[in-house]
């Protein structure tokens, strides 16, 4: 067993240790007679698994008491769909701002069901840099503004909370929450999906201030009202229960390792061995993104052609530097260096990246 | 290691061979130097294991090529609210006919979209029995008709196809889907979470005749849109990879195992012994279901009292068999025979009910 550095956008790497605790559980899970995956989501045993993940999750990222925890089957696409559906009535206006593909992707969930307005947009400049807030053109009357904290294929990200007054800002960190200290009081509804830094595919988080969860919104199923999963701790249904148990091990394992403070850290200390690579190529490599809103999280970067594009990605995998092909959407190269992607990690790029260049260059 | 016999309604026993498997690949899968749940499932990696998954789901179920599957995140009630959004325009007539709780769970999640229109409905009888086809009180007009095939709760399953004419049929066959051999063709859709018969916890099945996918439905979210994860091969955005990934070893444990013919006979098998055991037992216990419509799947039954029915869970438990406290909404003991639930536990189950008769009989 060889486990590589892997810089998958998501689904991606998680910690060995939590690997190894969900192998050890696999057929029977704290001697119970079963595996977790096998038991009632009903069961005392698993309410308390759910329930533990809940506590350690608002630990981690100082979730005040206002504020709501929703554990959602479904991706962050879901729950673009659900916050008008949720926070908006038919046909109200919200404001988007979009700073790269996943921008785009929320106004398109939501467009059925409300007004867009696009209050700022980087795409004219090549989604370089992000709109500067003096910028944006907010509406009066809207029922939100909408913001993605990290792009994901893009490779920005807010380095600052943006005051929009008093209405509520709604932001999507599928790929940074937890990547640094957060102060959630800021905003009206975090959302992301878990598979960047959180844990496994196939659930996600939402963090809805409570006031927020008072809106009629609109008319919709009760498996799609935010009210009806808060009401019942996310047990309206059946919940996608392994990857819930999933989450819980890696906040843990983020706790344990020192919590946000910690992984903030490491993760300034990872994207700088990048980008040093990549600034300290004489223009070998090239990242085109404004440098103050570059992301810690995934490193979208450029070799001189397509020739040398396609041997980086095949000699970094003979290396064992996993996933490094970039999103088809900007091609090039793109590395993700979440939270369980350890610093050696990084290093090892940084380190394979001058030798490709001393070899190629 | 001692695994129980596991008589979960759901999340339910899985086969233990797919379990070692489970174990087996999750620090690394076939080699690549990731687990399964850590790559994209946009690498040809794991589109091959998805496409697998569909190419053995379609041979196990004998579904025919004008028909699509579609592999979703959510679990059934999703799919309850996704049917009206896909199947019918807004404010459309649709008929459910109930036979249980979960017929009125549909209902539920239908009503903000469409005119549910009850056509026949067994709860006056207690959910004793389905109501005979010839009582059905059918629109002229209906997008689609709806039933439950299995009710997991009440006990109670269809024998039988109703013909509901040139009407779409719509079924729910969470808890019975892959039970025994089923003709497809004459269903619009057929819709499952998979945590009964299919695998794992987290992601459902729907099984949509591909003249429907032509419809317009009502103004919905892409993300809800059937057309559109048919179009992209259930790829729209992140699946839930790893449950996928599980279900297709659950799938193909089945067809090794001899396929839905086998389970037909197994579970004809399984829920002989364990009729026979309340039905021997001179009404010591009692299953109130009309004969001709019993579950094979999940079967509840009641103990004369309280005190007997607390001793059953307790002792069963303490025996090794697990899991067989009734739902609250019908109280007494449940049974759930899955297809992962080998006849010996039917066995073992029916020999614990005879000798706790004996002892408090």
């Amino acid at each position: 067993m060889t486990r590589a550095y892997n810089f998958s956008a998501g689904p991606a790497t998680l910690p060995e240790a939590v690997l190894r605790q969900a192998q050890a559980d696999m057929l029977e899970w704290n001697g119970i007679g079963a595996s977790i995956v096998e038991i009632s989501h009903r069961s005392a045993d698993f309410i308390a698994v759910a329930a533990q993940a809940e506590a350690d999750l608002r630990k981690l990222l100082w979730i005040p008491d206002d504020y709501a925890v929703l554990f959602l089957s479904g991706g962050a696409t879901t729950l673009q769909a659900l916050l008008p559906l949720n926070l908006a009535t038919a046909g109200q206006t919200v404001d988007y701002v979009v700073s790269g593909h996943w921008g785009k992707t929320a106004i398109k969930q939501a467009r059925p069901y409300v007004k867009v307005q696009v209050a700022a947009d980087g795409e004219p400049g090549g989604f370089h840099d992000i709109p500067a807030r003096e910028s944006w053109q907010l509406s009066d009357d809207a029922a939100y503004v909408h913001i993605t904290a990290n792009e994901t294929i893009h490779g920005l990200e807010y380095r600052y909370t943006p005051d929009v007054g008093t209405v509520p800002l709604v932001a999507d960190f599928s790929s940074s929450i937890a990547s640094e200290p957060l102060d959630v009081s800021r905003y009206g509804v975090i959302y992301a999906g878990a598979q960047k830094n959180l844990g496994p595919v196939g659930i996600s988080v939402a963090i809805v201030r409570r006031d927020l969860l008072e809106r009629s919104g609109q008319p919709r199923a009760d498996i799609f009202d935010f009210r009806s999963h808060a009401a019942r701790d996310s047990m309206l249904n059946t919940p996608p229960t392994w990857n819930w148990y999933m989450l819980g091990l890696t906040v843990k394992w983020m706790l344990d390792e020192g919590g946000v403070e910690e992984f903030a850290r490491r993760n300034a200390a990872k994207s700088a061995l990048v980008y040093q690579a990549i600034d300290g190529s004489g223009g070998f490599y090239r990242n085109d993104i404004a440098h103050a809103v570059r992301s810690r999280m995934n490193i979208p970067f450029f070799l001189p052609d397509e020739d040398l594009t396609a041997r980086f990605v095949s000699e970094s995998k003979q290396a064992g530097l996993l996933a490094l092909k970039g999103h088809k959407a900007v091609g090039g190269i793109r590395a993700s260096l979440y939270n369980a992607l350890p610093v050696a990690g990084a290093q090892a790029l940084a380190d394979f990246m001058r030798d490709f260049q001393q070899r190629n260059g």
